[in-house]
């Protein structure tokens, strides 16, 4: 591989901030742990911006779309047409994530890599072109070397335009009717689980559905056997333009220093190859909820991941993510804004 | 008892506006049910709201605090001062939950029903002296019915001014050193459930501490027998002032058409008393979080809760249903401002 910019070093966690907000968290007033999950959020997102009361008003959210060959097989619920039609719908304003930016004060990008339309043009759609859509991998790779380059390049370039507009925390999402076909194929490869154990219904599959999903899923681990030992190769022969763009967006921000908030389960595996290409950028990447694909769960436990939400989402598009920064956000609050003890004249239990 | 007004009805839900409100979930540019728990939740809110498009924009959070005569025997970890200290705290600014009702836009207020210094006197404060704490619960009753009722008609008063404000949706807070003792005593009896089952550390009570808490809590029961049978008795008998307002706030909630987010264990056995004096209130709670005190569990499971957020919180304060506002928002947000596929011509999968 020429360029193989995603192994270059993650920036450094501030180990004397994280320890400076450890003792902070001990005096507020509070009793010590009872805001759970809320405290070593908060540290560690200090950590991580290298300050001891972290913020995260500035929110970066990057939609990447693309179209999957793997369609063919009719591995999904919906027709493929959906992918073009919800950009216009993430651009226009009516889609979840579209309310849910508005809501939060986001900056939304939409880019799309590459749908089954090549002449789509959208105002406010960045249009990359990178094919129309993957080849359908049960007949060769779904991308070349070189559009798989393009793709990781694609997420890498939202990356250092999140940074260019101080975005504290970068989220994101993803559109392509079959992309859980293919995440599925590459945690099936990376971790080898039989599809029949991780495949689930995405959008809505019944049971024979699903049943066909794991069938095209074995046929393509077959045909591509490398993919389980090398995440570049599962990527590129098993993955979508869009996966590997969020693959390339988190390792960028790792290496650029913006705090990740990863959504659901077509999000987790693209956070999972990242992690399989380079370690380091692993605590960069917080892990908003876990969804309602079965395979999300397999992909969290092997990523340590220890999500927020837990509500039953499968829709994509970063809303999961979306609805987790509330508190992300007020972890902060509480944290830089809460009396100490000492402040606030309240008696501390006896040491 | 000469004045259960807790027994006049609740107001009614509106199940034309669920209909329309289910139907509009379906129209809506995702694949139906992806938002998981939030759909059902919008639903719900406008039903209770009597609109398609619910908002929650007015928000009420009330605390309740009081002191507990059962401290006496050694149940917290915390000397019984800090209930005063907090007061001051709320109103300050620097506790937890006055970092999230400004960070919220709520409304908060804050309601001393009574603690061990009786000439407490804060601005910002309503002190309504209700006794200096309860009365040890091992000596006897921990209310008079006399006291018990104004505490009752304390949280009803609360609810009526968050009525008169146009509140949306009302949190009720609590805070008062060992009232976790008081809240399991009361699940005890309403639920048949042995202490030791039930008990758990509160603001951090080691093994041993918790032991014996269960201890003191089996002789209440022995002392108290005629509170499994009868709610307001547990509710006299075992119970907190800020417990028995609680209940009352929700029942008049309930009532008045208010929608309530319930927060955390001592939150949740307030909410279990008023489903057990009316039933028909049940409709009007929302639950916010399964906490971390062990008991929560079994109460929620009684109650058929589903709530919304296990972060492992136990702060109480009202700060638990704080956080889980915003996901509530913006269900109501996603409800009412997504496009739905005719409007951004999408094509919905084939019927």
């Amino acid at each position: 591989m020429s360029n193989s910019w995603w192994q270059n070093p993650c920036k450094a966690i501030d180990a004397q901030v994280v320890e400076q907000a450890l003792a902070r968290q001990q005096q507020l007033t509070k009793p010590a742990g009872s805001l759970g999950q809320l405290e070593p959020l908060a540290v560690r997102l200090a950590g991580l911006q290298g300050q001891l009361k972290p913020s995260l008003e500035q929110l970066w959210i990057a939609i990447f779309a693309g179209d999957h060959g793997v369609v063919a097989e009719g591995v999904s619920a919906y027709p493929q047409e959906v992918t073009g039609q919800m950009l216009l719908n993430f651009v226009s304003g009516g889609a979840a994530i579209s309310v849910l930016a508005r809501q939060l004060r986001a900056q939304l990008e939409v880019v799309d890599l590459g749908t089954i339309n090549p002449s789509l043009e959208l105002a406010g759609v960045r249009h990359l072109n990178l094919g129309s859509g993957t080849a359908n991998f049960l007949m060769g790779p779904a991308m070349t070397p070189a559009q798989g380059e393009q793709a990781l390049q694609a997420g890498r370039d939202s990356a250092l335009r999140a940074r260019e507009q101080g975005a504290q925390l970068f989220i994101g999402g993803e559109m392509g009717i079959g992309n859980t076909t293919a995440a599925s194929a590459i945690a099936c490869a990376l971790l080898g689980i039989p599809a029949a154990q991780l495949a689930g219904p995405g959008t809505g599959l019944n049971a024979a559905g699903v049943s066909h999903k794991a069938q095209v899923i074995e046929r393509a681990l077959a045909l591509h056997p490398q993919a389980c030992n090398d995440p570049l190769y599962a990527l590129f022969s098993l993955g979508g333009f869009e996966i590997a763009a969020l693959a390339g967006a988190y390792l960028a921000c790792a290496q650029e220093g913006i705090a990740v908030l990863v959504d659901g389960f077509i999000c987790s595996v693209a956070a999972l190859v990242a992690v399989r290409l380079n370690p380091a950028c692993r605590p960069w990447l917080l892990f908003a909820h876990q969804g309602a694909e079965p395979g999300h769960r397999h992909v969290l436990q092997v990523l340590e991941a220890d999500p927020l939400l837990d509500l039953g989402l499968r829709l994509g598009e970063g809303s999961g993510a979306a609805l987790a920064v509330p508190l992300l956000r007020l972890a902060c609050d509480l944290h830089g804004q809460m009396a100490t003890f000492a402040e606030a004249a309240v008696a501390d239990r006896p040491a």
